[in-house]
This record gives C-alpha cells, sequence and structure tokens, in this order.
C-alpha cells in the first residue's frame, strides 16, 4: 500500500512523496515522484529514474536540482527513491560512504546486509511496477544519478539496455571496483570474492556490451570536482567509451565542483537529452 | 574584513558565501552572493537583495529556488543576507518565530535585543555598502523576499522608494502588525507602544506614500498556503493597492503553498519583473 505524505504544487506539476513497505529491501521505503502539468490517465508521460549519491534521500534532487520547469515543459515525469533501506532494524554504519544512505544499488548477499541492502531490485523491478500501476506514466524510462547514483543509472542501464532509453550521469563513480568509495561498499556487501564485483561496475560492464545493446548516455563531469581523481576517475569510462565506441557523451567542466550547483546548472541539458529518445 | 568561506561555479556564474564582523548588528554575519558569468570591474552588473523568512539563513534561497540560470541570462547578481545575528551571546528564543532566524528586518529598541537586533540598518546600509565597495556591481538595487522576507522587502522599498528601483515578493506578511508572527516579534523588538509598529508595517506605509515615491512592484501569493488567512493577509495589503491606486500586481495562484516548491516556479518571473527597471 502506498501511503501519500505530500503533495505539493510546483511549476503546473505536483511533487509528491511516497512510503510503501517493500518487498525487496524488506522495510518501509520512501520516494518522490514530479509529475508534470496534464500528465492523467488518457495523457500518460514518461519517466526519469533520478538516483542520488551517498548521505541523499529522494528530497536532495527535487528540492535542489531545479529541474521542474524544464520537466514540465517536457512533460516528463521524474522519479526519486531514497538511496538505502532505512529504520532501526537496518544496519547501518558510523561513516556517511556506507550503510543507511549508501546502498550503492547492488543486492547484497552478505550478511547482515542481505536482507534489507538489495537497492537494485527495488530500482530496476519493484518501484518501476509500482510507479506503474499507481501513477499516469508510459513504460518508457530513462535513468540518471549523480555520483555514487550516477554509478547507479549508468551500471543498472548497462545491465538492462532494454528497459531504458537512455541513461546519464553527474559526477559518477564510474568504476567502484577501483576506487575507495566502492572498495568499501562492495567488500562489505558482495564479499571478497571479487568476481561479483564486475556485475555492478559499469567500466566492465561496457567493456562486455555488445553493439545491440548500446544505448544512448550523456556524463557530466566537473573538473573542480574534490572526488574526481580519487573516487570517480571519469577517465576510466573516457577509455572504454573510445576503445568500444560507446554511443556516450562525456562532458568535462572547467571550474564547476561536485555540488547541487552543479547539477543544477546542466539539468536542463540532461532533461532534453532523455526526451530525444523517450 | 571579508572573509571568503565558499565559492561555487554555477550556471556559469559564481555563488560565493562571505562572513564579516557587522558594525549594526555587533556579531558576525554570513552572506551570500551570486554572480552573473561576465560580470567584471568593466562590467558591473546590478543587484537583487533576497530577503528570506522564518528559520532561514543565507543558503535556503540559494539552494532551492532555482534562480541561477534565468539570473546568468539576464546579468544580475543576488545577495541573500542571513536573517538575523547570530552567535552565543545573540539573545534567542526556543521557538523558530522569535530570535535568532527571525530578525523581522527592524531596528529593536528594546533590550536585551537592541545590541545585536538590528537588521533595518543591517540590509539598507551596511550591506550594499560593502557590496558596492567588494563586488562588481551598480549602485541599482532591486530588493525581493518570501513571507518574514517578503515583509522586509516591501517595507524596506516603502521606506527607501529611491534606494531600490523595484520590490517583490513571495507570501509576504504584508500586515505585522495585524497578525501573531509579527505582533509577537513587534512588542519583543520594539515595545508596547504600537505607533512605533507602524513604521514597519507595509500597509501603514503604503498608506502614507505619496504619488513620487511609488515604486513596481510584484507580489505572488499561494492560495493553499497555510498561512494565508492567519499570518500573511495579503487582501489586507491589496485593500491599500487599490486605495492608492499604488503599481503592484498582486498575482495569487490555486494550488501553491507556502514552500521553496513555489518560489522555484515563479522566481523567474521575479527576476524579469526586476529586469525591467535595472
Amino acid at each position: 500500500m502506498l501511503e501519500n505524505i505530500s503533495s505539493t504544487k510546483v511549476s503546473g506539476g505536483w511533487h509528491k512523496q511516497y512510503t510503501h513497505q517493500a518487498s525487496s529491501t524488506h522495510c518501509a521505503m520512501r520516494f518522490a515522484i514530479f509529475l508534470p502539468p496534464g500528465a492523467s490517465e488518457t495523457n500518460k508521460v514518461p519517466v526519469m529514474y533520478w538516483l542520488s549519491g551517498l548521505t541523499c534521500t529522494d528530497e536532495n534532487f527535487m528540492q535542489k536540482a531545479g529541474a521542474f520547469k524544464k520537466a514540465a515543459e517536457l512533460g516528463i515525469a521524474i522519479v526519486a527513491p531514497d538511496t538505502s533501506p532505512r529504520g532501526e532494524n537496518v544496519p547501518d554504519d558510523e561513516n556517511y560512504d556506507f550503510g543507511q544512505g549508501a546502498g550503492f544499488y547492488v543486492n547484497a548477499t552478505q550478511a547482515p546486509y542481505n536482507v534489507h541492502y538489495n537497492m537494485y531490485d527495488y530500482v530496476v523491478s519493484e518501484l518501476p511496477a509500482l510507479i506503474e500501476a499507481h501513477f499516469p506514466v508510459t513504460s518508457k524510462k530513462a535513468i540518471a544519478g549523480h555520483s555514487m547514483g550516477g554509478h547507479g543509472a549508468l551500471m543498472i542501464a548497462l545491465k538492462n539496455p532494454k528497459q531504458y532509453v537512455s541513461a546519464s550521469a553527474f559526477s559518477p563513480i564510474v568504476n567502484p571496483i577501483n576506487c575507495p568509495w566502492g572498495e568499501k561498499a562492495f567488500s562489505n556487501y558482495l564479499g571478497g570474492d571479487k568476481a561479483s564485483w564486475l556485475e555492478y561496475d559499469s567500466c566492465e560492464l561496457m567493456k562486455k556490451a555488445i553493439a545491440e545493446d548500446y544505448l544512448p548516455m550523456r556524463i557530466d563531469q566537473g573538473e573542480a570536482d574534490n572526488f574526481l581523481a580519487e573516487q570517480l576517475k571519469t577517465e576510466h569510462l573516457f577509455a572504454v567509451v573510445n576503445e568500444k565506441d560507446y554511443p556516450a557523451e562525456i562532458n568535462m567542466h572547467a571550474g564547476y565542483d561536485h555540488s547541487y550547483f552543479f547539477i543544477s546548472s546542466f539539468i536542463d541539458e540532461h532533461l532534453m537529452f532523455h526526451q530525444k529518445y523517450l
């Protein structure tokens, strides 16, 4: 059962938050949806799923990205899930980069995380089914995200190229198996066998992609991003894109950092990018 | 001395935060400035001052309004002060609607508030002098705000009609002497003599305005705003506007509430409104 917990008019459309008991994560999950003006059962709209980064909830993007004016104009719904399971019974960690707020969009295989930390199934299967059953949307889906959520968006699109028309990311962790954030998360959620990590690594997935599964991608990365060298490693994806001739546009931006100020500067371009395929 | 505490590229321009020891409020004050792309000593830009509402700092508008794309396009700088003096030595109150975060843009006359709570002088005199001395801006100023800050913007413009080219407000407290928020703040900051309150009440100031001091105003108010009936009382200003034939456009919006989702929906229109006069 969906429980509506807020409903706010914005840019002629509506921003609404819901909670529901999720079967994939075995806890109550909150998500937010933006419905553009005119969306109705007789005028269904496509959806851009937005995956947020470390520490975020469904609220960061919705409050700070400044996306609604363009999404309203283009007629695109936006759905933002939380970034992890939550609750007193959900294992957590005292650091910001693991546990609650840091689900990394994988299905955990290791105890005690494997009961709740199944964000991959939640985002890929449970949430879209719920959205398509309860809201005036089509089955056309794009996926986008920021940082850990940029990893999630690219990785999920690469693993499910028929389910999404396009994918985009701001400041994504493109090669989690080769950076401290990813190594910490994957070793705890997936265990020590690094072969299992490859299934959630965008660089590795893109290396294995076959041309008929290619889908359009756009990546924007700030050059003044403090996490670029150690965690994000955009150049690793760039090398694979070149090697595979993958249709991914990678835009480097002088002066921009890792914050929502960067996202707000280019979110309209991402919405227009997805609109070409939705 | 201005101390820079953050500098972030956004929409081709820069968002920067500073602190300085303020002589009007006798404490360290933080403010934020957005400088549009191309602003320089040889290409100075006009400024829109933004006054925020109860509980806010300089950050709420800058993070949530989605104003930078349009401000960049129009070449308008935006300056957002804090909403009160702050610090351990600054008298506070346990409630959200008085004390720190709730300066109401007046000069307090009552102890213990009269030492620090001089936000009127800070916003009208000290801050603009500082901004014009240290940043590539012209002396052309518009003023805008939300809720308590909407009260501040309209009141300050009415008291200083030669200093600002235009004023605008979202969801303003238009008649603070006749609402609980205003009565609480004014009785504590200004004392029991209600004659002294009239000097900070937009309805009362507009009643006394002479035609040569009229300046263009724009007010936007959501009809689903929970504070409309008890605190904001837009209809009181509407009556004075009609009586005086004051050039204030008041737009009521069905369905919108008191939040930044409302502000983000119409901030572009406010920037374009001010641009006509800046």
